[in-house]
């Protein structure tokens, strides 16, 4: 018997992080195209995959623990002073840093049902107690988790926006005012992963100030460094320097901090990723309108795609698709359910996905009429 | 006011992580040689270097979460089952996973004073509380390791062999005994970070079992690959899928995933490094000897230069090395900080040291006398 503390020994046996690789493993063959994480298949700057190849012969050193440089650019990048900023391994390890801050065993934690699990992960891990709202007509519901963080005194409150899985996104002045309405006990996690994809009005400007606001961005997603682990928290200066209390120091990688800053120089090359995404997404559409799937208006790099039917029906289209060589994901809580997500990539990704739409389709018509 | 929890609120402000990069701002000019963080200046496998940079375009994808090929080749490297086997985000991370697994606010953690600083930063992180038992002749003390597990109920109990910052090791049948005396509650945290350094007999056999060991290894010592994010734990089944119930799945570097995964595979270029350090060290014998500073032995890639003064003059000497632009550093807790600790490295950095010493020392002299 290991000494676990009960918040362990509590915690599901099943993890829900499944990576296309194993899917790739289990069906013996690789996927033809990889559209199911949100990842940017357009692929980062040249000029950061030369900054990390260059960097590569220096990865005996430990990277700045401050991550001093990055931070600098960043806080230039966003007009705002560095101390404002924090850099970390990823949203995922700023997510479990924000945590380990201000959860404690059995403390609630607002969020959506069906919104980013990982979130969620790291506050069961140190015995959080999850409050869930649902969402409202596909779209994340600020009233409710203001509400929810109210009623249970919730330290804090998770809002992707724009929102993953759906695509959907809240304007700028509805996030200020749910900013404005949170209650003196609460943060606000405003995860903005999908930031850059986002339209005009959609973010608060860069500048945009509240002690108790921590907004989360990345390169995993319009920079498509998602493999280098680098993402960042805008926020106060009393919460960036809180970070420092906890987070792993020398976490992030060398490479990483080198193509992040690379990456971060190349606006137009960003530029044209956007352009390509946006094409991507109408092409999605499209696609799925020619076999009766219905695209979401999307503010991200994805696009959900209404099946028009429920989640069973969803889950076999997925498990099909996969069968058919397409790494997809989907919702995983009704009525968001009923849609899949597929990413945006290059066309012969997208041709693939089309070709495997159609037999997956056809395979689940049959098998229902068997 | 932020809604800190008392734990938090508790730590303290100072952040014992302070990088050479900062030293190197504060001072205005680089290092000349960066001797104090025991990373390996001899450099990575051109193989694994060759394979960061390869990887560097799909860097778009996430890693996958299982780590599975590099801890099928690190099975095989060791002769154990995959099962067995963690992979994380260097061990600076696993600590952090082992501490969230089994350490609440009030728990027990039994380490050495002096001992690496970094598992104890996590320990107090989640409101741990440190049960420190001294070194004994520059070793740290099994004996008094079990008898504070015993007497407190810790959980975990961290040893380091080779130990740092001093060098010193215990030969396996001590390591053997000191897991067979494990009180039933506890497990033996064995960090192995030098593991590769250590002379035969130091380590236990690699297929050694215990269900309550826990053997952390690591990419960034012998394989030159600090940077690069990638340590293990050669564990028991059950403690390693333990593991997956609240680690960071997606945590590792894509690129990091490769060139961990070639440089295990260039033994020959690993058998180079080994005989570098071995000749480096001895090199640092001979210039603090030509100091009047005696080497400890070492089963590290660093040596400990014993200063034959106490920790203000060590500490002093430090600094002055630092402004004749040698990075070191040295143990924090007497009477271990009689010492300066120095990594091995090439030729032409041990010469800067050389020259930095006598200048260094002579300035101490110069003050001292004024």
């Amino acid at each position: 018997m290991l000494p676990f503390p009960p918040r362990i020994a509590a915690l599901p046996k099943t993890i829900p992080f499944v990576g296309p690789e194993r899917q790739e493993r289990d069906r013996g063959a690789p996927f033809a195209a990889r559209l199911g994480a949100n990842e940017n298949p357009f692929g980062p700057s040249p000029k950061a995959i030369a900054a990390m190849a260059e960097a590569a012969r220096g990865v005996w050193q430990y990277g700045d623990p401050e991550n001093h440089d990055l931070i600098d650019a960043l806080a230039a990048h966003h007009g705002v002073p560095p101390s404002r900023i924090s850099v970390g391994e990823g949203i995922d390890s700023i997510l479990g840093t924000l945590v380990r801050l201000f959860v404690d065993d059995g403390t609630p934690v607002v969020s959506s049902a069906g919104a980013y699990p990982t979130f969620l992960y790291h506050v069961r891990a140190v015995g959080g107690r999850p409050v869930l709202v649902p969402y409202r007509d596909d779209h994340e519901d600020p009233d409710a988790l203001i509400a929810a963080a109210a009623e249970t005194g919730a330290p804090l409150v998770y809002l992707a926006n724009p929102d993953n899985p759906m695509g959907t996104f809240h304007d700028a002045a509805r996030v200020a005012a749910m900013v404005e309405a949170l209650p003196s006990t609460a943060l606000l996690v405003l995860d903005e992963a999908y930031g850059e994809f986002a339209p005009a009005g959609a973010l608060l400007p860069d500048d945009f100030a509240h002690p108790r606001l921590i907004r989360l961005r990345t390169f995993s997603k319009a920079y498509a460094m998602a493999g280098a682990r680098v993402g960042y928290a805008l926020t106060s200066g009393e919460i960036a320097s809180s970070f420092d209390l906890v987070r792993n120091h020398f976490g992030v990688n060398r490479l990483a901090q080198a193509g992040a800053l690379a990456a971060l120089d190349d606006a137009p090359f960003l530029a044209g990723v956007l352009a390509n995404v946006a094409a991507a997404k109408t092409r999605i559409g499209e696609i799925g309108a020619a076999h009766g799937l219905k695209a979401l208006p999307s503010a991200t790099n994805f696009v959900a795609l209404d099946t028009g039917h429920d989640g069973d029906f969803s889950r076999a289209l997925v498990a099909a698709l996969a069968q058919e060589g397409i790494f997809a994901r989907m919702p995983f809580v009704a009525p968001q359910d009923r849609c899949i997500r597929i990413s945006a990539g290059p066309e012969a990704m997208l041709d693939a996905f089309a070709a495997a739409l159609a037999r997956a389709l056809a395979r689940l018509s049959t098998s229902a009429g068997a």
